[in-house]
């Protein structure tokens, strides 16, 4: 069993309070680690207890034992980044907690401040000799890692200067061990997928993020970053990448992430439409005249063997009329043998939100005719196995913890999505406004009647 | 559309009363015939309205008025199979009929007498003229269609001396329309289904047809017939035929049936268990030391490039735990890309009794752990198109009366079948008991050992 000390850099931030400090929480009281000590970084004053219960009510079924155990093993430091002095008190303080709890030195940095301090902070702590310990030092960034290519392999490189990229763990919540899994082991333990998973079998590919919500509290965040960063990026790039990589010879970290990097390395867009909803630009806190997108619909390729003729749609935006996170293969057509053909093809959707699972549609006779229409067999996970328990914060911790860095991004993947986004960006494209509620710009039927497909959501 | 006159030999058996008229009531009701003339004909002296009124508690929903105009259009004539006259008298009674109701002179001859009558009838109604008129002449023939391979022959002789392939439908109710329509176009509109059709990605075939039923009043035909001639050469040579075969040009009668009789001429058996179920012999009219089989397990191969290496394993029997009629196709195992690799492998099953539909078994990961674990995606047929409306019957007239042969078995699938059977007859195997409500006898295990099986049902 493993036992660990966590570094939070920014430990009064919002994250900490409704998602760190509950999952923390978890990994004791289901004993995932056997001791733990918690120890919060921040620039201001304030008092560990303070923020520990503040955590409190986004805690499910409480057991006052094990937050008892938390409460004990948690110190809060505060630190000015800038001052050099900071990092060794750090270090004589970490290993002062450590030999009081008898911990062994695996450390876990978990950077949820700032992007723009990521390098700097990392930087320091390696100088200082922060992450040399007995034990093992690992380092969590939450995104958004860089803000394009060159800010990206800027945080990277200065990174990877002090640490290995083994060390590194890049966060991409949103694609949680669980979804990450599905795709892949819905894709490589059911044989019959793996033969239909080509150009010869498949003839589109759709991938969607749409959501209901607005920008709510991040305007000032969202007005910068917009649609093509703040999701396309990370989440989509990502989907894309699990959905159309190579077999790997083993579901292992360091094989999924090279095959998901030679994907997008391979990318080639051809066609974006993007759109801005009404009312955006009134949104507290934005540009008045913000020419920022919330809704961006791609078509590209991936310039592989395997994908060659087969278009690759994505669609994400906020405040659509749906909230859906999909992903759908479309299988080619039958040759047909009847009088009347089936009108639809068969697709297989993987389903992530709202709820997660996969669906065939097939082609089923109707009774006493010659012909067929479409029906769907499904299968809800949830229904099955119920709703998760372990909320996505602590699976990506213990996997921190365990060493696992499967659902972790790589920084050449990083950089590939980021070129992707670059490229679209730097063409300055129009953005088309939108209605709230609405599928999007009415320029989204141009978009498919142009390219000969449909939107399934 | 169309007019006929349907002139029913043996209309007072069980089958006509049961089935027949009431197949022939809902084709009026339905308007799937514009006007048409019954003719019953039999030995015995016997009124019509009798015959007609007997059918009424078989016909559901019975609208007055119809069954009104089948009566006024209904005949009875007294008929003895073997003198040559009465064939004469036949065909004029016939065209007075046909005068009267204004009939085109399109003549359906179904054939519900005992089976050793089929030839012999056919041929002198050819050689009276019978079946000469204005309008098409069809021939329908009652299962069983011969015993073993040489009376099949002899009667498959002997009808098409006298007719045309294209005028003869042998019926086999069990594969109405709906169950033969719901595996060939499973197969031929599902795009993901066709490509993983064979030896490369398919492990194994089931084929299952258990009853829970016994022999109850059919013990004198079924002693002397046993489950290898009752279901095994009929029903369950057409279900092989039908998951088996190539690939048609189109989905019509004759291309199909090609393909069928193409797959039941490649059959090479490899073992065979026979049982017979604790209590068989002493149901009235059974032989008391009948060696007749209730049960039979067959190990096949089907020696075509699509099959090779493929066992198809067919089970059936009487007086089982359950009822059940269904295909089960077992893929491949995947490769394994997990510490830990599926227990299970993907699979599809086409049932047919109790109720029709299609599932699919495949792996879905298990939450928070990198496993999977297996899980059926299910289309139940009714449960979206409700309960069939049309009887098995009342399909298959129609059919008949559209010149439709897709459904009916042709000359040579039936002797292909009977070679079948006439060799695993000619072994003279022990028949094994078994306990009624069991799975068969215990020899089945051995069965399964010895082939490194497990039988899905």
């Amino acid at each position: 069993m493993v036992d660990c000390t966590i570094i939070i850099f920014g430990i009064t931030g919002d994250l900490t309070k409704r998602k760190l400090i509950p999952a923390i929480y978890h990994l004791l009281k289901r004993k995932k680690v056997d001791k733990l000590a918690l120890v919060g970084v921040a620039r201001r004053q304030i008092k560990m207890n303070k923020l520990l219960n503040a955590a409190k009510p986004f805690i499910k079924n409480l057991d006052a034992k094990v937050f008892k155990k938390l409460q004990n093993a948690a110190y809060y430091r505060p630190f000015n980044f800038n001052d050099p002095q900071g990092y060794s008190n750090l270090k004589e303080e970490l290993e002062k907690i450590e030999r009081k709890h008898g911990l062994k030195g695996n450390r876990l940095f978990y950077f949820a401040t700032l992007p723009h301090h990521f390098g700097f902070i990392s930087h320091n702590l390696a100088k200082k000799g922060v992450t040399k310990s007995k034990g093992w030092a690992r380092l969590v960034y939450e995104k958004p890692f860089g803000h394009d290519l060159k800010s990206a392999k800027k945080m990277n490189k200065s990174i990877l200067r002090a640490f290995k990229e083994k060390q590194v763990y890049r966060i991409d919540h949103y694609l949680g061990k669980e979804i990450v899994g599905n795709i892949a082991l819905v894709r490589f333990t059911n044989r019959i997928f793996e033969p239909l998973w080509n150009n010869k079998h498949i003839e589109s590919v759709q991938i969607i993020l749409d959501e209901k919500l607005g920008i709510e509290d991040r305007a000032k965040y969202y007005d910068e970053a917009g649609a093509l960063r703040d999701v396309v990026q990370n989440h989509m790039m990502q989907m894309l990448a699990l959905t159309a990589m190579e077999e790997p010879k083993k579901l292992t970290a360091k094989r999924m992430r090279n095959e998901k990097a030679n994907v997008l390395k391979k990318i080639k867009v051809e066609d974006i439409l993007l759109g801005q909803y009404d009312g955006y630009k009134k949104v507290p806190k934005i540009e008045k005249n913000s020419k920022t997108e919330t809704f961006a619909a791609i078509k590209l390729r991936i310039n592989t063997k395997r994908w060659k003729g087969v278009p690759f749609y994505l669609k994400t935006g906020k405040k659509l009329d749906k909230k859906d996170t999909s992903i759908h293969i479309k299988f080619k057509k039958v040759n047909c043998l009847l009088a009347y053909c089936p009108r639809e093809t068969n697709y297989l959707e993987m389903r992530i939100q709202p709820e997660l699972g996969f669906a065939l549609q097939l082609n089923s006779k109707v009774p006493e005719k010659n012909i067929v229409v479409p029906v769907k067999m499904d299968f809800c996970h949830e229904c099955i196995f119920g709703k998760e328990t372990a909320e996505a914060y602590e699976v990506l911790l213990e996997d921190v913890i365990e060493g696992d860095q499967s659902v972790f991004v790589r920084n050449d993947e990083i950089e590939y999505a980021w070129k992707v986004i670059d490229k679209i960006r730097a063409k300055k494209l129009k953005v088309y406004p939108y209605k709230k509620g609405s599928v999007g710009p009415e320029e989204l039927k141009k978009f498919a009647k142009k390219h000969n497909m449909r939107w399934r959501i």
